[in-house]
């Protein structure tokens, strides 16, 4: 964890209790702009694709900075326009920092030894303070984001409906494949443990629509922050949330839970066709209102 | 498979097929390049990194052209240079295409729904032909790389030692993760079939260095195309390679092997420190004899 190379000098997971403790909730807003949700007059300004999607995601920050402390930014809504695309994830991420706020780097990264390196660098290069993971090709791939130093949530349990398909696949030991990679997470997360000694910098994506196999996946990682897709939108309940805590009553930065909700957030009026912002010139009050929604939600039963 | 979205008109199973046929061995460089091992003439004529990896990457594919029919490129080693190197990146593969080479995007991506659709687009847009993809979190991450026109090479049993803690666990049908891995890519490969109804646009990575699961899968997959890194530095030998390949006698073209060689091709007298090129003017050359060495290493254990 060198200091040159890390954009923080203290452990991630610190950052995080820290900031939730701050505001009271722990959630995370998810950007994942695609152009034709955006807002009409954020399109109305911006001709250009990507300046649209700087302009909304800048406008997104500034109206949840203060409610939400941390931010996910979905890579591949950037990476579609190529390198411009890159250059505009790496200055909403430096506007992000610049509110406060943690950057979690939703790129779902896999690859090994000196692939991995050279990832978690560009990570550290687009002021990720965490960055998402997938296990997949084993315990090394995780390990060069940790070092660099990244929080990471490790891709376990996803909220998508065919992720049974392959996580909800049982073993000959009895656990699932899901329960088998929580497992891992567990173990290389007890030597990367913040200055309390509790939780760990070494996370999980556990989908709240899994909720069945929260309690296990809870067991298998007791010092685990759970980042958890699903809420709302796609279906998860605050009963789903509430089994994923922590045994508690613990307090929002130490329940092991941060909720992440992308577009009932950013597009808070919106359907799937249209979003929100057609015609709304307040599109910035309605995403804060969206957002303090969300931190009363999860701030209700994650405050112990 | 709209022909507006689509890189190629024609299924990437089909340009494959001919091209390893027109070559006469199945080969893919793969070009991962770090700048502290380039050829010191190329870091002393480029001062900047990105350019200096430009020029090695692109008189790599110079120096191979017309040897192999498929160039794979690290996604890692360019994005870390942010934007400058992913605008490198999509130079070297436009560079590729026009010296007449199949483009494999080594990106490892795994994502769901619209995000996947954004990095298929993405990887079009940097003039892919097919990329690797991580199936973790199910079919649904697959999917959206064929509907862009691009072939997939899934993973399923990656040549990393420590790739034995998750891939290697068995079920409790007594398949292994990756064997499972393997049905399910065999199964979405059944409707990505190329022009001659026998191989598939979705193919696998096994590595050489796991052969003692090559026959299994190639049970599983007998008409997936397998990626095949491993061999040669990692310690995969050609009767491995051989244990990987469909029934035959087929020939090169639909033997179902792709083997990968990145280091011993493009620092081919180097060692780990120094690299071939330090000081050696004619590293072009160098690379193309280890190519030439690689193509018929392959070739006769693959021309049927």
């Amino acid at each position: 964890m060198g200091a040159q190379t890390s954009p923080n000098r203290r452990p991630f997971i610190d950052l995080l209790v820290e900031g939730v403790e701050h505001l009271g909730s722990p959630i995370c807003v998810g950007l994942d702009p695609v152009l034709e949700k955006l807002p009409e007059p954020v399109r109305a300004e911006h001709w250009e694709p990507v300046a649209a999607i700087e302009a909304f995601s800048t406008g997104v920050i500034d109206a949840v900075a203060g409610i939400a402390p941390v931010v996910k930014l979905q890579s591949a809504c950037y990476e579609r326009y190529g390198a411009a695309g890159v250059r505009v994830l790496e200055h909403v991420a430096a506007h992000a920092r610049s509110r406060g706020m943690l950057v979690l780097l939703d790129a779902k990264r896999g690859d090994i030894g000196i692939s991995a390196e050279h990832y978690a660098q560009a990570a550290v290069g687009l002021h990720a303070n965490a960055i998402t993971v997938n296990g997949y090709l084993g315990p090394s791939t995780i390990e060069p984001y940790l070092r660099a130093g990244l929080g990471v949530f490790v891709l376990v349990r996803t909220s998508n409906p065919d992720s049974d398909v392959v996580q909800g696949v049982e073993l000959g030991d009895r656990r699932s494949v899901a329960g088998m990679m929580g497992d891992m997470v567990a173990g290389i997360g007890a030597d990367w443990k913040g200055e309390r000694g509790t939780l760990s910098s070494v996370g999980a994506v556990v989908g709240a629509t899994k909720a069945a196999d929260g309690r296990m996946l809870r067991e298998r990682m007791p010092d685990q922050v759970f980042l958890v897709p699903g809420y709302g939108a796609q279906g998860g309940t605050q009963a789903d949330v509430r089994a994923l805590l922590r045994p508690g009553p613990l307090g929002a930065g130490e329940s092991g839970v941060l909720v992440t909700a992308s577009r009932s957030v950013i597009y808070p009026t919106g359907s799937e066709v249209g979003g929100v912002g057609i015609g709304d010139s307040d599109w910035g009050s309605s995403v804060r209102n969206a957002a303090e929604r969300l931190a009363s939600e999860i701030g209700s039963i994650t405050r112990g």
